[in-house]
């Protein structure tokens, strides 16, 4: 995965959901026992409900049969039936099967737009078909990619008075023993980098956020205009550091993986160890896309017959050269810089140098220059999403999704293929299902996309070519990324909608742990992040990775050695995926629930406004209240508790009464979105989540608020700058209520 | 009505309907016997389809009992019961009843704002509790109206070398006999016009058309920068006129009424006969609001929390001038016009006077100027939506809209009140149903808009309040404004989906024609109107009214005296309105055609691509083709074509099947909503239909390219220009290729 996962996708499709196995808990943390048992279950025994006082015998028998003759076939989705065969899919799951499918789909690098690539697509076509879904289809589209130049590598030097370049970083990752002979593996770069061999003075930018440069520019009066800057990874996507270094000036950056972020104390490197090795690079995408797709096609899908943008053009491209290099490269670039010292202790990684900031080196090499020679290649290419259904025998025309990508910057053993394995596994177990005779009341789309390490592309073409049919169709996205990026407990990423759902589930899986035998899931989870409240995880962790991530030691023996050796942690994701698309395609009544929403947008309201807090005589000043923001949040909690009460008297032998409940938990997600969308993000339209501004990799709750009020104490004109937060409390509070409105039964 | 109805109503409401009494029928024009009978027919008579060999009378008297007990309830939904309540519905409708209410609603002027409009809001809301509806409430929004400065008239003056002013138009309309007495009568003026009080030379620009003033500007070299222009009324929406002055560099716009447009020959003006006296002047706003409803809140309901716009930053506010006067007073300020003589014929009305172009005047006046007083005051204002319900029996969040305005300029004799009065009719009869028992099968929506005179505000703040709410659950829309604008025959426009379902209707509903005595309205439409392929209509007809719109003098008299004294043509046009609402809400198959849709978008396609043949060499050049929309239309046809197979073979007695094939009815016509808008047009975003960018009383298809292909031949950039072309022409066909898409049963 490229960590954007949690973006756009729902915006298009509806809702969004992640699950793997982490090296701590965080996001939808389970809580202890809660109100599911308030959720309605289906209930299919039918009351006799008529009573006929006088009767023969043979009259009540004939009564009887009539009766019941037509919902007959209705048993065969009664809740005992549906609870039996869930538990016959999670059976059908097997460690092994991932083990194998893990092993099978590792063996070549399968990077977006090869040959490579395209025969796995065929091959995963191939095995859908052989399980017995209804439908097997790949489906292209032509999309910008980026490449290295294959005769002339990328790579940073330092340059002497002289003009001669007297050290250079690597080419490439040296391949682990047994994969010498391996072919087509692409080196590190980062793709839709300008192209160009910018040459300056070098500064130091630490991770290149914005209140990096912030404390850089304001605070150390230290300019990046015209400079080279050198950043490390983490914290934040890359994306955004690229898109920070162009707001600064910069005329090129370098990204380099810091020892304190990507090497854990006490453990070697791979393949001793699970430690990330000094001449390894992170590989990815620079691209700022806010959620457009192909950056060529925003808003439509890359067909044969789509009008594209000049690549000049193209959204989120940067105009500066990127380039990715190892710590052992990275030591020497930043060994000799002078300037200012850094300006305190989170400033410093752990690499043996005095992490200057520049500009510039320090004492005999000050004259030397830093020059980065970067030649990738934009090229329009065919990608191949596969795309299976298995029809929903009641309700054809109701979708849940469960899809992950296919394509790795090189073997991707853990991103994505051990989500790609699972999903396998699980499409594997809905065939037997199917087998039996079994359909789910719901359609279920398999997705396995392509091209998403380049920007989420596979994907968003899909949901572009199919926007229409989703907005209308699609229940919910399950997400099938990485199973894995440590092996401590479980984590969830999801809708409000889902946290009951995701408790429930979580209950009826066994956990993997150890320790933890005969226990559940739930358990063990609920054990090991028993603080949901823990206000540190999104800053401590959310947004690190496993240290190998990107490179080439990625690969197959990363999970089998260290991080899943019996693939019990990934059969226990597998089954966690597995059950929540059974439930969301079988259960009679979709289980959201609506109340959880309420809770958190409640939430969400009291932390926006205690962000506003710190300037209270602003608010005073220019009249910004948000009174009316809690007002439609209260509304909206009413709206779900009278839903609610609805829900548990609903007929079930009614179905369009069903229908009408259910197009209303479908729908509920829509209502957040706004058609005039985020400013300056129109393909971000959700008014309660969006990816923050700063970070594509962490979520913001009332963006469109929190952007507003951000570092408003420097804008040149306040009263513009409060009127724009004015703007958007009265916007999230038009939406609020307007999804409030959805749940009532009439206008 | 303002003329806009046909707008962007469709955009957030789903589909519009306008049905009214024409001086010539044109629109949707009826075709002689056509496939109306492929239409799927309700069907609701079970087949026994189980047979049970051997049985004792009592075991199938019991058997057949159980079997039917459960439908018992349908059989108040069979085709026969829907038939003959809808002939009842009819049945219940009376002219008499509908010149009562035209009667009680012009007793007094009802603009948007005043008290008297809030009234007769309670009025009707009071009247439909009465009828029987299930709930009638008053909707408030507050939003920016325009009125005169009461102590401050506006006027135009001729000005004199000394500054004197030796001509003022006059401040208002003389009053029939009968009126001298009613109070509140607002003087002519153009809401939303900019207060000043400009002075220059007189340009007259015709119709103030886009082609009028290339016609000046280009071939005449003439140039209106710092002159005041004087416009007849008429051909296209006022607006336009205003701002292409605007573009002009104009710095005021005066607009009359030309006998030419506004007299017919042999007719007496108002009271003697119906045409236009020549003191009257057509009120009217002159915004261009493109569908943002209230200029202030753009997209947004105009509530007490909504974050409002500065007057200045308001959308589609005109920046110079604008006042109407009458063609006594025209004749004046055009008698001594220099300057060039008019171009052609096309430039001279039928006053007295050259039609000289100017600038300025001739002779002994030609230092005089032209002065123009405008003082209107723009003020944020209360305005009331009047909204009721019936609630649908099985479907109840399936909503069919009825709606129509209730504000009127004056007295709103034939706009909206004919439309209202009707409306009430209907109202009415459908109470009368339900009185007996009946309910209809889906949600009825009964609206009276305030502040359609002043950009269709109380509409449009409503669909962007309810915009979730409408997108989830509205079938159609029928506009019931005026019902009247001549007494010829019958005009339709609607969307495609709907002409079978006009043509039945029509053909269920007897004639009002003398001559037609006992023929079918159908008959007597198809005889006056026989070519429906008669390409003049919509240059020669379509953009005209009656002559007294907008006046004084438009009341109940004009009603009853010359346009339909007999009440008889509001009667067939309040069954015809009302029977499309009652087959729309209680038909089990939504009746809508869907290749009918398919038919014209080939007609469109056609249109638009025989438009693109002038400039063969340049689509050669730039290698623009029009294959792929031409697929796409195909594709849709096909797919049009499958779908209506299967409707025909849908099990009417299986609900979920029912409803599957209903919703993708229903959610066809937003499948052609593109969310990124049109350019420069955000809120108009139905790629197949929107109000043409030169006059918004027109139509246009395919907008995007007609645009982008308009006047291309003069733009700077050929190349930039013609991409652009290709660009739409890719949004089109994504769109048509996408509408099909939610034509087909799977993904």
């Amino acid at each position: 995965m490229d960590f954007q996962d949690s973006d756009c996708r729902c915006r298009l499709i509806g809702y969004r959901r992640r699950s793997y196995w982490s090296p701590q808990a965080c996001g939808c943390s389970p809580r202890s026992s809660r109100a599911q048992d308030n959720m309605a279950k289906p209930r299919h025994l039918r009351g006799l409900g008529i009573c006929i006082a006088a009767a023969l015998a043979s009259f009540l028998f004939g009564f009887i049969l009539g009766w019941f003759i037509k919902p007959l076939k209705e048993t065969t989705t009664s809740a005992g039936y549906h609870q039996n065969m869930q538990w016959k899919l999670l059976s059908e799951m097997k460690a092994e099967n991932i083990r194998s499918f893990l092993r099978s789909f590792t063996e070549f690098p399968h990077l977006a737009g090869t040959e490579q690539n395209l025969l796995l697509a065929k091959k995963i076509q191939t095995q859908w078909k052989k399980f017995g879904l209804d439908s097997a289809n790949l489906v292209h589209y032509d999309v910008l990619l980026s490449y290295p130049n294959e005769t002339n590598a990328n790579y940073v030097s330092i340059v002497d008075e002289h003009g001669v370049e007297i050290f250079k970083t690597s080419y490439f990752e040296p391949p682990p023993d047994g994969y010498e002979n391996v072919t087509n593996i692409v080196p590190p770069y980062n793709a839709f980098s300008a192209h160009g061999m910018p040459e300056g003075e070098l500064v130091y930018v630490n991770y290149a956020r914005t209140e990096d440069f912030f404390k850089l520019e304001r605070e150390m009066n230290i300019t990046c205009t015209g400079k080279i800057v050198i950043a490390r990874y983490g914290k934040i996507f890359r994306g955004n550091k690229v898109k920070n270094a162009m707001l600064a000036g910069a005329i090129g950056i370098i990204l380099y993986s810091d020892p304190a972020d990507y090497f854990a104390p006490e453990v070697q490197p791979y393949p001793k160890g699970w430690n990330l090795p000094g001449a390894a690079a992170q590989r990815g995408n620079v691209l700022n896309l806010n959620g457009a797709g192909d950056p060529l096609t925003p808003g439509y899908p890359a067909k044969e017959y789509t009008f594209r943008l000049h690549v000049e053009e193209g959204v989120g491209i940067p105009n500066i050269p990127v380039h990715p290099i190892g710590y052992n490269d990275a030591e020497i670039l930043l060994r000799n810089l002078g300037g200012a010292a850094p300006p305190d202790k989170s400033w410093k990684g752990t690499l043996n140098v005095s992490y200057n900031i520049g500009p510039g080196f320090t004492g005999s090499g000050y004259s030397r220059k830093v020059r980065m020679h970067v030649n990738n290649i934009n090229k329009i290419t065919r990608i191949y999403n596969v795309i299976g259904t298995i029809r929903g025998s009641i309700e054809p025309d109701r979708y849940v999704i469960l899809g992950g990508h296919r394509d790795s910057w090189v073997f991707g053993g853990i991103d994505p293929t051990t989500g790609t394995a699972v999903l396998q596994e699980i499409a594997q177990s809905f065939g037997k299902l199917m087998n039996r005779g079994w359909r789910p009341r719901r359609t279920i789309i398999f997705a396995n996309w392509d091209a998403e390490e380049f920007g989420l592309l596979g994907s968003t073409e899909w949901a572009e070519e199919n926007a229409k049919i989703l907005q209308e169709r699609s229940v919910a996205y399950i997400n099938s990324d990485s199973s894995i990026e440590g092996n401590y407990t479980l984590r969830v990423d999801c809708t409000p909608l889902l946290y009951q759902l995701v408790y429930k589930v979580a209950r009826e899986i066994s956990s993997p742990d150890d320790g933890f035998e005969s226990k559940s899931l739930y358990e063990s989870w609920l054990e090991k992040d028993p603080s949901p409240e823990n206000k540190d995880y999104p800053k401590t962790d959310k947004y690190s990775s496993y240290p190998v991530y990107h490179t080439i030691y990625e690969m197959f023996e990363l999970v089998e050695n260290f991080y899943d050796p019996t693939f019990k942690r990934q059969l226990s994701v597998a089954q966690f995926r597995g059950a929540l698309v059974y439930e969301l395609a079988d259960s009679v009544i979709i289980p959201f629930n609506i109340q959880d929403y309420a809770k958190a947008l409640k939430t969400y309201a009291a932390n926006i406004f205690s962000l506003s807090k710190k300037h209270e005589q602003q608010l005073r000043n220019y009249r910004v209240s948000f009174d009316s923001l809690f007002s439609a949040v209260t509304n909206f909690s009413k709206a779900a508790s009278d839903f609610h009460g609805r829900l548990t008297q609903v007929d079930l032998t009614d179905p369009i009464a069903v229908r009408i409940m259910n197009d209303q938990l479908m729908l509920l997600e829509r209502a957040f979105i706004d058609p005039l969308g985020l400013p300056g993000r129109q393909f971000y339209r959700h008014i309660i989540f969006a990816p923050s501004s700063h970070n594509k990799y962490a979520g913001e709750s009332f963006p469109g608020i929190y952007d507003a009020m951000f570092d408003i104490e420097n804008r040149a004109d306040p009263h513009l700058a409060w009127a724009e937060v004015k703007k958007h409390i009265s916007i999230a509070t038009f939406t609020i209520q307007a999804a409030a409105g959805t749940l009532t039964d009439g206008l």
